[in-house]
């Protein structure tokens, strides 16, 4: 079977993302990134689901970008919240980290490097994150010539890299209808910018407004504990 | 003044880039990156050097790798020693640092976002580092394409990026005739793989047995202090 690397933050789209690569045939290796985010909840919850759906190892890099300040998931001024999908899709975001799938995708590129992968799958989507140039078509096709000039595995013709965007056009009620599909328990996923110390899941974050919407959308219940939505939650 | 951000690792050719930024009409804002190599000294040398040359800023971003493995730069293997150029000349080093280069352009094009800056400089050089395929020009044209597609300042049209290799085809010697003629104090760059505690050079690694040639190539006495060469340095 084909090594490749997921890039699995915790969330929906990237838990979904490592269940793809399982039922495409890939050995998957989960990489998680520490880049200071103000969202610590995912990182352990990236660890547990990478146990949960046979990850063959989870390994988790550090790359602090806070020195660089930029966006407000890495800064202390405040996530927007409340906004309706319009607002969203209106110009780059303040959640918005410069360059941030660049290097999340660098770094995948070094660890396939290591254990011998030309396969990255990175759940990036167009539609959610029309804001961001880096979910985009576009950068993925520059980022892959980038891959194989930028290593030595890809300079001496071992192969040829290839990223692999399953959800890159997807809604978020097609990408919680494949969850379901793959046997993903969705339940461990969290996609909020600013959870609580408990990990809930604040309810009104462009993430979390546009999670719910994709739960509604797909007519499943949303088994995603909220603070501020009482009775909500898988144990409701 | 336009802004460059300059990649600055403390060694002598990111330093003669500093220089030349300067030289060449840009306000530079030195960025280094803390990768967890062996050689933590450097970094305290591109401090001293980024305020000596009068950068406007100097940051460092923490970029872990280590839990990649992968180099003798980042674990605990021997770096090589004693090898000639020609054996440096065939293959991929043990030195070399899987997709290294792309994660330190990405953090620099993440920093160039920050503060508004197109022009990124890096001290490559494609003599000494015909094993790491990350130095050639092939590299950094691909991800000059990138920046563009990666950034909202690209996006948005409101400029290219442009990576500048000042170094890119020059000898050692050519480097240490450029850093003179710009004024570098040459002793305060380390360009040593495998230091000792107070920052000596080895002398014998890659790195070293290159800076020596290219200063003995110069006609120029070499400042380095070496622990394996009694009388070695400026205090001679």
């Amino acid at each position: 079977m084909p090594k490749a690397v997921v890039l699995l933050s915790g969330g929906l789209d990237s838990t979904v993302c490592l269940a793809w690569a399982k039922a495409h045939g890939y050995e998957p290796y989960a990489l998680s990134i520490d880049y200071g985010q103000r969202h610590r909840i995912e990182l352990d919850r990236a660890a547990h689901i990478a146990r949960d759906l046979l990850a063959v190892e989870h390994r988790t890099i550090a790359i602090d970008l806070r020195s660089l300040g930029g966006s407000s998931l890495t800064s202390s001024s405040d996530v927007p919240k409340d906004r309706t999908q319009a607002e969203m899709a209106i110009g780059i975001s303040s959640t918005y980290v410069p360059a941030r799938n660049t290097m999340l995708l660098s770094a995948a590129l070094a660890y396939a490097e290591t254990i011998g992968a030309f396969d990255l799958v990175f759940g990036a989507n167009a539609l959610d994150h029309a804001g961001y140039p880096d979910c985009r078509p576009g950068f993925f096709a520059a980022f892959t010539i980038l891959a194989d000039t930028a290593t030595a595995a890809g300079d001496e013709g071992r192969g040829r890299f290839r990223i692999h965007t399953p959800l890159i056009d997807k809604t978020k009620a097609d990408i919680v209808r494949l969850g379901i599909e793959l046997g993903v328990d969705l339940s461990q996923t969290t996609s909020c910018y600013d959870p609580d110390r408990e990990g809930r899941a604040c309810a009104r974050c462009d993430a979390c407004i546009l999670r719910r919407a994709g739960f509604a959308e797909a007519e499943t219940p949303d088994p995603t504990t909220y603070r501020n939505l009482p009775g909500s939650g898988a144990d409701r």
